[in-house]
């Protein structure tokens, strides 16, 4: 589709105007965080522990210092909140001390990557140098490098004070159990009887599965600009996905009221979840404040990969029964998520939402978040489902096949539906499950014959919840009836489009007549980061929320200008008239233009608290092929099938389908961290990283299914993520079709294949 | 005083609390126009008339745009205004097509130093050299450079078919008289009847006044970068006074919507009126379409003082009488401003302030706005008043003396007050005139002895309306209890602190607890610009009106924290309790903590309409010494005593009046534009144009009369301009004082000295 018309019950939701942001970003214009300059400026370069899991016997900075151009030093011993707070691990995700520890590493070190010192200095160069020059004595420790290893009665303890949290039925929280593990917690989520559910069982398939660590691989590295003013205010310009929380982080790591921090957002090379917490703003403020100087850290690709957020590697059991019609009648899944260095894996979401596409009566859920000795995971794009979602999509797939029925047909018989309540007891609202069941069933895709040797075809599903969370937008109208829209949220794949929207659509003007701009942390109010799907979504309703502001006053004005009483002044679609004459009308633009001689300048502040967030499904249907020589496995075709609530921009929804599911490819045939021994990635480059590229894709088919959210105005629903759910289970089950055997370790890469084939001996 | 704590009735107003924008603007980190840096940014200069008044033959550009480097040319053919619309002398201030024909001529040139091309260069002095080889042939015209000259019936006509309006009594609109001249307008006030009431004079004085074309002398230089995308829309960095205006402004000249440009104004080095017209935005805007790049331009010191906009030279006639007992009977003024290349001169303001000190039943006032082959005169601090105040308080003066009276007891005598009509026949508020003019004659400078040969005193009276105009304020909650306040107001002089002041007053919580910033044109709604001493009065209602509307949203909250109604809520200085139950209460701080999570991010937009200014009046009491062999006048005591309504920031009230009295000392005793015979400036930098520096300067002691202004919630009234009223009649009188003969031109340099004492022979 290229129409930009509208084509539905809407004049400007469903249209496709460009985004505001997309030449500025296509010429090369448009301002990331590499990009600023201010005078006086040092660069910054950070010392990376080379050990995965060692003590930090002493640092020793003089020799650094004394390198002319050597200008500050930042150690833990430096950050406020190390010196002043206890780690409490009973906190986890949000848990500033945690994340304090790991922008700069105390006492222990915990990864090979992990910060333990940064320099500024005139240039990088000078910086890198003295990086040298700090001496640092270790104990080194045996590294826990799985969740495998990490849960062993045995082994080394990362955090020796941990223990673990036994979080039971419904994420009420339980007691500590006071066990010292690796464990931080273990939740449970568990219904009706398990036993009596696989004894009703007619088929029952149980497998074990592994993922490993996989990175977000936003082609732009972290980055941050701070200076820290004599007047003791602090400025950051970075790449973030939130910038009030960087904001919160910095302040509370600096130990500063958050007022004195205004953050700067730039434009965002990709983030996917792992631009939410603040690596560098700390350390560069903490050597600005010594220094004088604004400071400045680019990290470089491998920094990136060793030292920021990726994603769990995961150990899971799936066990699902079903009995002779196909009917699921008890469910078992055993997850344990590697959180990396400390506590917070996304295990929950992954406990909670791998079952979300079914109705079983029956479960058992066990989640355990891991501490190994790798970089602490981040968010990455429905943060934990793809993992849970690989294991029991695999599972119910062989499960329809032992029942005799077409994968879909099973899904169908089985599908989730308002009402149906999610692990935690939270009940659905209208979610289109079956919608895309019945729509992949019914693609052309799905009965279009495979023709040729070794090739096969597979079919998943996904479930996401989406974020809601709070929004701030201002509004202002300008005299010639266009409008100014200034939002909190950093713009991902076209945000700015999809709010603006959204405000026209309320005004009852063109989409092109709303500007929207990104503002800092001093210029608009309160707004959570871009993530959780909930830009279009709760930004959105923020905007509606000012549109509505701005259009009650807009009423009075008319009333001024019609001379008649502001309740007897009616508006559609941007045309305001009189109730008791309805010849006589004034165009929004004619307001707009008179604003100035009916009371002055109108603007409206509006936010959102939208408490009826709107779940999402996807499905997909994927083609593929095996080499059995090599083992290399090609995407042949690819359909993307989703719930996508009322797309407000249908072209940008799409790109989020197909940027998902392009993730999603990567994720299950060729990402991976290849660890040595000693817990050190071999492979911390792209060109060592094998994310697909255009050559490795076909072109992704996307069909939207618009079930609206009726939690939303214009019934949006969020997007973003629930694509990237579907693939590794959808492609592994197409490589089954097509060479008959399991894949059950992720990334399906050639030597997983040739080692499922028996072609080569599994490896250690 | 130097306590920053609260005195009056206020918590936060009066204080003195440091400025937000201090500490920057020292330490060289506030970013100005200049330091505004782009990649692929090119370099602007610009060619100028070598004529004062000449006929364009014809431009060849040719071997400028081959010059290697040479980007882009712009001439006045390339701006659609030009092209498009026909010139309307019938409109004169706001004409922007005259602003257009300024920003670059159009078949003829009207002064030394008009722009008649621009040139976008990779770097500066390749355009520089460039200017060079562009041909422009002229026929030269004989410059018409003073008003005496330019009203003569034969005189030049500087614009052939430019007609003289009249504008008749209270500035009803009159006819065109359709009579060709350099005069394009005649205004008059009369009132009474004027020739009964010098019938009662006893003492009348008569007396003819010039003065000089003078600069407003702001440090920094105009300049503008802007950007034209390929999107169409037109990004300005600049300083400015108005970022709406030059959006305005920049938009009409290209003839696109206000709604493509956006403005971001940069920190303003000075401005006093002459940085609210855009003369580099639109060249750099063309320049940069053709050429693709940004383009920057930035002023020489020649260019600021040859092709900005000056305030007018005047002739002026005075004549006044009074009764025997000193009661003003009569009073007539005559007064011919230069409004330089194009109709616009304050001619009308000085016109309608200069008799406002006095009760005056009977006057006749007419003012003549003159056009002469000089820059186009621009606003400068009260625009027009302190000519006329010139004229009409030496004359005062003389008549006091001539009526045996002391000059302060003359004006208690005819001291306007409350109902007093203005000539354009507005009442006045209550005001401060009485007030002042008491505290002059009370204060301990004016008894004070005179020692010594050849020193005087002089005094003098200053009136000024004030603006009002609209702002827009947007203000945001952090959750720590502070607030960023956004205003479209381009902070001079400190009215971040004295706006942010309004609104910690208005919430209960500390200055220092508002953190306030300027948008851009994108952020914040629709601002008039910073100017007619508007912004600590009007954008402070704005800030107001925001937090009012912030209290109530923080009364609901709080009604939910204590789980009552929000009528039962009572807010008193930030803290928010129960009607019911006094002991019961929340402070502003621990209900936006909550904010979240009681709805959700409270942020509020607002603006100004603001009905009521408060006009503002100042005296002066000034002892000078004048040195009888090199006619040199030194300052030897200063005393500025102002009706300044309640000084939000008494400091940043006196900086005001300070820095307002010593511009006026400048023109009074030095500044002047010296013309050759064919129009050029002779003295076109700050070597020769002499402008007063500390060494020429005492303190300036201030004292402040705060009578509130009713038509502000604080009683604010504007401070900024008025000081500039008084001066320089106050130093011409004292000069008088000291040697006895009436100063009757400004400045009075050393050589106007000498030539009033007759030991030297008088220029032609």
């Amino acid at each position: 589709m290229t129409t930009t018309e509208a084509t539905g019950k809407y004049d400007v939701i469903g249209t496709r105007p460009i985004r505001h942001d997309g030449l500025d970003k296509v010429t090369g214009r448009a301002r990331y965080g590499a990009d600023v300059v201010q005078s006086d400026l040092l660069h910054a370069k950070i010392l990376r522990s080379p050990h995965a899991h060692a003590r930090i016997l002493s640092i020793d900075t003089q020799k650094a210092e004394a390198l002319p151009g050597v200008k500050a030093i930042v150690t833990s011993a430096d950050l406020p909140i190390i010196k002043d707070q206890m780690i409490d691990f009973g906190e986890t995700l949000g848990n500033i001390r945690l994340l304090a520890e790991n922008a700069l590493a105390h006492e222990k070190v915990f990864y090979k990557g992990h910060a333990i010192a940064a320099i500024a200095a005139t240039d990088a160069h000078i910086a890198e140098a003295a990086l040298d020059l700090i001496e640092v004595t270790y104990e080194t420790l045996t590294p826990v490098l799985n969740a495998s290893d990490a849960m062993q009665e045995n082994a080394p303890l990362l955090h020796e004070k941990m223990t673990t949290r036994s979080v039971a039925e419904r994420f009420a929280r339980g007691d500590d159990t006071g066990q010292k593990s690796n464990v931080s917690s273990h939740l449970q989520f568990k219904n009706g009887d398990l036993d009596a559910g696989f004894g009703k069982a007619t088929h029952i398939v149980e497998r074990e599965f592994t993922t490993s660590t996989v990175h977000q691989g936003y082609i732009e590295p972290h980055t941050a600009t701070v200076y820290w003013g004599t007047d003791e205010h602090i400025r950051v310009w970075t790449s973030t996905q939130g910038p009030f929380g960087v904001r919160t982080q910095t302040a509370a790591m600096l130990g500063v009221p958050e007022s004195r921090v205004t953050v700067y957002p730039m434009e965002i090379g990709g983030g996917f979840g792992a631009k939410i917490n603040a690596y560098l703003a700390p350390l560069c403020a903490i050597l600005s404040r010594k220094s004088g100087h604004p400071v400045k850290a680019v990290m470089t690709r491998s920094e990136v990969f060793e030292a920021t957020g990726p994603t769990s590697a995961t150990l899971m059991k799936a066990k699902i029964g079903c009995d002779e019609s196909g009917i699921i009648t008890a469910a078992e899944l055993w997850l344990a998520y590697e959180a990396g260095a400390y506590p917070g894996s996304p295990v929950g979401a992954g406990a909670t939402t791998a079952l979300a596409p079914y109705k079983i009566e029956n479960f058992l859920i066990d989640g355990f978040d891991v501490v190994v000795n790798k970089p602490k995971v981040a968010a990455y794009r429905a943060p934990g489902s793809p993992q849970a979602a690989y294991a029991v999509e695999s599972t119910i797939d062989e499960l329809a096949e032992k029942a005799g029925l077409d994968p879909i047909d099973f899904r169908l018989k089985n599908a989730a539906e308002e009402g149906d309540r999610l692990p935690t007891g939270v009940p659905l609202p209208l979610v289109g499950c079956r919608d895309v069941e019945e729509a992949l069933k019914n693609h052309p895709h799905y009965s279009a014959p495979i023709e040729g040797p070794n090739r096969g075809r597979g079919v998943a599903m996904g479930f996401w919840f989406n974020g809601g969370n709070q929004s701030s937008v201002t509004m202002n109208v300008n005299s010639d009836g266009t409008i100014t829209l200034v939002s909190g949220s950093v713009d991902i794949g076209g945000t700015r489009a999809a709010v603006a929207m959204q405000a026209a659509e309320t005004l009852g003007i063109a989409a092109e007549d709303v500007q929207p701009s990104v503002g800092d942390t001093d210029t608009i109010g309160w707004t959570g980061p871009t993530g959780g799907s909930r830009v279009a979504f709760s930004t959105g309703i923020a905007a509606i929320n000012a549109a509505e502001e701005i259009k009650k006053e807009m009423i009075k004005r008319a009333a001024i200008l019609l001379e008649t009483e502001a309740d007897n002044v009616v508006e559609e679609k941007g045309t305001f008239s009189k109730k008791d004459d309805s010849s006589v009308s004034l165009t929004f633009q004619e307001i707009a233009k008179a604003q100035l001689k009916t009371g002055g300048p109108i603007s409206a502040s509006a936010a959102s608290n939208p408490t009826k967030v709107g779940p999402a499904y996807a499905g997909n249907i994927v083609d593929v092929e095996v080499d059995p020589e090599t083992g290399k496995v090609d995407i042949l075709r690819y359909t993307v099938i989703q719930d996508v609530g009322t797309a407000a921009h249908p072209s940008y929804v799409e790109g989020q389908l197909q940027g998902g599911t392009v993730q999603g490819i990567g994720w299950a045939l060729n990402e991976e961290y290849v660890w040595s021994g000693e817990g050190k990635m071999a492979n911390s480059s792209f060109l060592d990283y094998r994310m697909p590229t255009a050559f490795d894709l076909p072109m992704i088919d996307t069909e939207l299914i618009e079930i609206p959210n009726p939690g939303h105005p214009y019934g949006l629903r969020g997007v973003g993520e629930v694509p990237l759910v579907p693939p590794l289970a959808a492609i592994a089950n197409a490589v089954y079709d097509a060479i008959g055997v399991r894949q059950q370790h992720l990334p399906i890469s050639p030597q997983n294949v040739l080692e499922s084939l028996g072609t080569i001996p599994a490896e250690e």
